[in-house]
């Protein structure tokens, strides 16, 4: 007992080795070429410490996601913390898109979710991790529609889960056609629609047709 | 030669069937599912027949992508052909959605994106079947902002590509989970919101926070 405890810190360390090899493997081979062997290969260990302290490739993967969604999760969280405006959500945003693609999540989760879905085992699995995003997206929107003339209005969830729906269909469509340019310029659209949208937020007035 | 022009019909009935064969095995049995001998079995085809016609699964099934695409490209274009406000335009496409999950095409398209995302060669060919759906999402943006306070201000392009990811990344979605009870979901809060978004898009008058 005393000797499993002991050896927690070391045994940790090696997991959290395979879960980065894991993902550096996703991002380099694809979700295809991440074979135990590969991710072996890429984080220097022995691909028996896979089997051993995840049981399966699948449920490294599923660990490997954990993390770096996690991980990103209470970065854009931090980041996000002080945002009142869409002006400042759009400008905020593109820096995290841009950190999300340098880390290689972007890529690692695309990678997964394509390959994962047609694992039938992983597919539900990967997916649901969306659900932790909807619920922050949820927040944000809440904070941002505060005390405005669409708070009562706008179904608060529905926009959440469209927001997120919209964020991976970006991600999904740029990292297949290989072309983040077209993510840059949604975010440039992004800021010059925002102040509009900031002002009509606050300061809206609208007639019926009728 | 007289021969040869003689069995086109007939040829071209043989790749309409393996197309159609092909499209129901995706939507069955799933992207690893879709080898020559599931089609040729659900099309009762032998799958040499497949080889004759199109040289590979791969290239069958860029043909069936096509033909699903271009088909229901052809729905929607006649389906919003008279669309001019937000209103109209949330019913009709909640309308061709469901056509959409019933004639399988979503299904089919979705495994085929998931799938071949992992085949080098088939990758950027599948997601540049995207491109048609942009410019007519285009087409339709700039109808339904037409005269509009917004026509000068809303990057069209970039608004429309949005719209093609949204929608992309909605369909991915409840694919993955199985649930398309938040597609009708967002379409239900389409359908609240179209008339407030249609009535600003005509009479919007805002302040700016100076």
């Amino acid at each position: 007992m005393r000797g499993r405890r002991a050896a927690r810190p070391r045994q940790d360390s090696t997991k959290h080795r395979l879960v980065q090899a894991a993902l550096k493997t996703l991002t380099t081979e694809g979700f295809y070429g991440t074979t135990a062997r590969a991710i072996a290969r890429t984080g220097e260990l022995n691909q028996a410490l896979i089997f051993y302290h995840f049981g399966s490739v699948d449920q490294l993967l599923l660990a490997a996601l954990d993390a770096t969604s996690q991980g990103r999760l209470v970065r854009y969280r931090e980041a996000l913390a002080t945002v009142t405006s869409l002006t400042e959500l759009v400008e905020a945003m593109a820096a995290l898109y841009e950190e999300d693609v340098r880390v290689g999540h972007v890529a690692a989760v695309q990678e997964l979710i394509a390959g994962g879905s047609s694992v039938p085992g992983l597919r539900r699995q990967v997916v649901n991790r969306m659900e932790p995003w909807v619920a922050f997206a949820e927040e944000v929107t809440r904070r941002l529609l505060a005390g405005s003339v669409f708070e009562p209005l706008v179904p608060i969830h529905d926009l959440a889960y469209a927001a997120v729906a919209l964020y991976f269909g970006v991600e999904t469509v740029t990292h297949l056609q290989g072309d983040r340019s077209r993510a840059a310029s949604l975010f440039d659209a992004g800021r010059r629609l925002a102040p509009l949208a900031d002002a009509m937020r606050t300061n809206a007035t609208w007639a019926g047709d009728a």
